[in-house]
């Protein structure tokens, strides 16, 4: 089977995230139809039975048959770039394989985020740490990963104002969809007519997380920012769409003009083509009930970049503390979007063996 | 330990009907306080501990360890009466070994409930059918199965009915609760915002289930009536309560009002003493939009009975068709409180061994 | 103002319904863009302003003001097409006044549906009802009705089978959705953690609306069938798509081969290129659990015509009786859609003023 | 008609707060079966014909017929105690007339709550502050107010831990319930499968109100605390509970059990006897997943104080900042139930007219 396009595979396909890959790479300029790589147990599968998404498959994939392979298989038949949507926990030896065996692999688990060597990244926001991985050993693929769905929702709000507001602490509560816990995830039972204040891992995650993202790339690391991120998190009813409410608190006054103007401004990727990058990537509602799951979940054009733009609204600027809400689609630009769209910079930047073609 | 009242089990206490049983069981006055049995993995927990219920657990149970044990223990240990809400598949021949061995058990797993000798009762309905247990041989246990949970409300809303009207065919069609698929049970990204049109093997239950309750004793056996049930199933996002829209087709042609009055006069218990049996059985609304699951899932008087009536209403007799809703709590009535009141039925027919106090 | 296409009003443009239709006329390829109608109330918002749905408004209308405007001066302004979305009750004397003065009105409200010389239609299963519409006066618009948001999705599924199937009786029972009353509509706290088995007047419009459009030309009115319609409506916590049990009870016996062929190669408007008309109408689910209000309730190909096809799934042959759930978008097909569509027949057969270009 | 009890009646006893009102007052020890006032269009209608909420009416009340009454025919019938379910904005001159008249209210309408001499109170919290209504002109009623449903679970979370964590700030993000939107209040499409980060005048409330309630009082009034509150507030789909996520930044550094324990050690109101008044007010939770609208809402107890408790935890402390959850039931603690108590405490202290028996 030869196809067009960097030989491309994805793991744990059958996955909420792993279709959400699938639903993005079904027609990909640049990344080829990926191969659909799962556990033994649903191999054989084509990717229309085991669909859970409210969207329909993609045509170029339904048929698909999912399979299960090792990470020496997969390098060996010629598979160059993996998008992983391996749950936390298992994810992160077989990643490491294929990175050894030259394999590019961009992540959605959490098991190499921390790690030094590993860009943890949000393209619009620290870009420059995907230097990072540039100084890999000879022979090795790429390891880039994406950040806890509600922590890329949030560094993107935060990116444009930072610089003019030099923040003492940034407090987030989240309003997490159901979809952030993939399926079978979330019992219904445990949240019908119910909030439930607790995700594991989570506030930690955001944390700490963000605040490398913000952080500044000293030499082959990443210092992280001292400013502190106070989080809470809670899961609600929703299907999809992560709201957090958001106060920086400040020791800059800048106008809240200013603000709303570097909101609007930024889009650093502007001009670099990148198929799945939305322009702009923050969009600033003025609605006084915006952001909303049901309406901004989608967010992003052009089409392809549906899902990828992070909508803030609700701004109260009173000084020493702004207050908004932002809203992201957990598993577009906080998933399976945000690895794609890593790929497309790091593909752009030369840093992705484009393969030989079979 | 010694307890007053008849020795007893919940069997699956860890579940969703198991902890319904713990709820109706904590502090009965004829059956003694439960032990809790459970798969080895949740032994030693506390009932609180696992609790999922939204009421809170009955503090006469709330710090009681869950335990292992098989049933030859059980019984060795004392045990008279087991309550049964182990899943059906693995429920049978437990059940059955427990019966052998004398214990009684009075289930609300599937696994026996079409078996000629076990008597499947709803108690106000078919209370004749006890009869069929009553032959079983010397030094077994009583076996007797409540119905599924849709089939419960179903026959006590047409047994009052069914005399005056000569039914040719009873259409059911549901709207079944979340909790009727138990603990985890229903993913919440598979029922958010949706509802399921199907749930394994319920129609074909309600249907014959419901056939047998209303059917005929002939000597040792149930004739099922040949009355024709044609049933649709399907889940919606509520959590407790199934709402059923029911069409009688009819030969005969009471008035209105018969048909009224035969609901309301309905109380076959009444003078029976029965600690879980709501007075009335039937509660007829007169409203346009009753029943509904949030006003009516806990209908029942006096307070030990709630969640056991039945509610009808939206009554329309058009000739030859008969319509209405009918409301029952999946999970009291169409479960753990179906089976305690078939076992304070037994009681009180002098068929339930009362075991030697310890 | 000069636009392309036929001059268009939609009538109630600032309701539930009326935004469908500014949503599919927004760049109909035969329609002009539309003036949008309403209340004083709201007279010179934006319809970016007022608007509800979760999909955003159509780029070309979002910033159209809505104005008030009588039926006369509409007329006198030469508009020669309206949709109304007008509320039932009110509609009836503003659109008899339009035809009067020469306008042609597709309205979704029901005070003309069981109008003799109205035709009500669904355009695969009755086309030519519209021959009603042509006897009209010199002079006058056309008046063409779309059903009640349940009759069109039930008739639709029935047309292919109804003539192999005989029926005796038909069984609907609807699971319905938020949409449907429009909004405001349903408040939340009636509905959340709740089923509501009322709605008002509707199983009455169900029962009729079908059997008018399932009925017989001759000469000048319509013969409805004599088939029953025993229906049961209500209202579930689901944001759009109307899902229904539907039980035929039959006389003839077709294999299910038979059955679902006939659905399959049902598509009358094949070839008639009608922008919005879906093909096939009706798609066939074969998964044991669809069709789903999340997943099916956009159903419909070419993309103008999503949310257009009735999905039939869970099909049980049982003779004598017939079992299957359908399920279509209630504003869609049962709404806006279909009186677009109405209208795109109407004028490929001649029958609609193109007016005079402005 | 005479009744035992403090002769009294409710305002707005049609709307949801009025009917919480009524739950609670329908068998009061020592206040009188109410009247039930509301406006001329439900006169003559009873209080089951008007029933929204879940619970059935109280039996004592259900069939007691709404009645439309003036101020002046109020005070004139003999009324001496009132509760105010008013909408704000009509509810202040009603309630300013009632108390000239000499009767007195207790009211859950924001309109008087910032009044100098109107004590704005939780009676755990500032019980001291209903010194500013003893101070009112001769022949004048009490006027008391409850706080905003959000600030109410606040303050009573914040009350026995802020002597010891001398805040600098608190951080508030709400979970909001429908029900605090009283009836018909949030259509269901607004919310289904959504939340709304804005609820009018919200945010503003629970900090003014709250650093009221958290003030001093300094001769005839009140300082406000001068921490800062920085609250958002959201809507999500839950019938009834608010909950809340805090952060308290501090500047002491008392020990975890230090503030566990001053939590579960406060009951100011031990041993004051008053009937709808919890013991504990406050119940801490270990679990790492509560509080939880559906679990704890009804917290409190005896009986008659369900709803009243507020829950506490998820407890998180990292000098210097300390998180929690509070949840509390917005239509009792935060409602009616809060009118309720403070009008035990009035009577306890002496300041309530008990009104001449007829």
């Amino acid at each position: 089977m030869t196809e067009p396009g960097v030989p491309t595979a994805i793991l744990g396909a059958s996955g909420y995230i792993g279709q959400h890959f699938a639903r993005l790479l079904g027609d990909h300029p640049e990344f080829g139809r990926p191969r659909l790589i799962t556990s033994e147990r649903s191999e054989g599968r084509t990717l229309a039975d085991v669909w859970q998404l409210a969207e329909a498959p993609p045509g170029s994939l339904a048929d698909r048959r999912l399979e299960a392979a090792s990470p020496a298989a997969l390098a060996r038949s010629g598979v160059r770039l993996v998008f992983s949507a391996l749950p936390s926990g298992t994810a992160g030896t077989i990643e490491s394989e294929l990175v050894r065996r030259g394999v590019s692999v961009f992540t959605n688990a959490s098991d190499h985020r921390m790690d030094a060597r590993v860009p943890l990244m949000v393209p619009e926001v620290n870009p420059g740490h995907l230097a990072l991985a540039a100084r890999r050993p000879r022979g090795h693929g790429l390891l880039v990963a994406d950040p806890n769905c509600s922590a890329a929702g949030l560094v993107l709000a935060l990116a444009p104002i930072v610089p003019r507001l030099r923040p003492k602490a940034v407090h987030v509560t989240t309003y997490q969809a159901l979809s952030g816990a993939g399926y079978p995830g979330v019992p219904s039972l445990a949240i019908a007519d119910n909030v439930v204040p607790f995700i594991g891992g989570e506030e930690e995650k955001v944390a700490r997380e963000s605040a490398r993202m913000l952080g500044t790339l000293r030499g082959s690391s990443v210092v992280p920012t001292k400013v502190p991120f106070v989080v809470h998190c809670a899961r609600v009813g929703t299907r999809e769409g992560h709201l957090e409410a958001v106060t920086v608190e400040t020791t800059a006054r800048p106008s809240r003009d200013d603000l709303e103007d570097a909101w609007r401004a930024f889009d650093p990727l502007a001009g670099r083509s990148l198929p799945t990058s939305p322009h702009p990537p923050i969009e600033v509602r003025r609605e006084p009930d915006r952001p909303q799951p049901i309406r901004d979940r989608w967010a992003g054009h052009p089409a392809r970049a549906r899902g990828m733009a992070a909508v803030v609204g609700r701004i109260r600027w009173e000084p020493p503390y702004l207050r908004f809400f932002v809203l992201s689609h957990n598993a577009v630009r906080g998933g399976a979007g945000g690895s794609v769209l890593n790929a497309e910079l790091a593909l752009r930047e030369g840093l992705l063996d484009r393969g030989a073609r079979r």
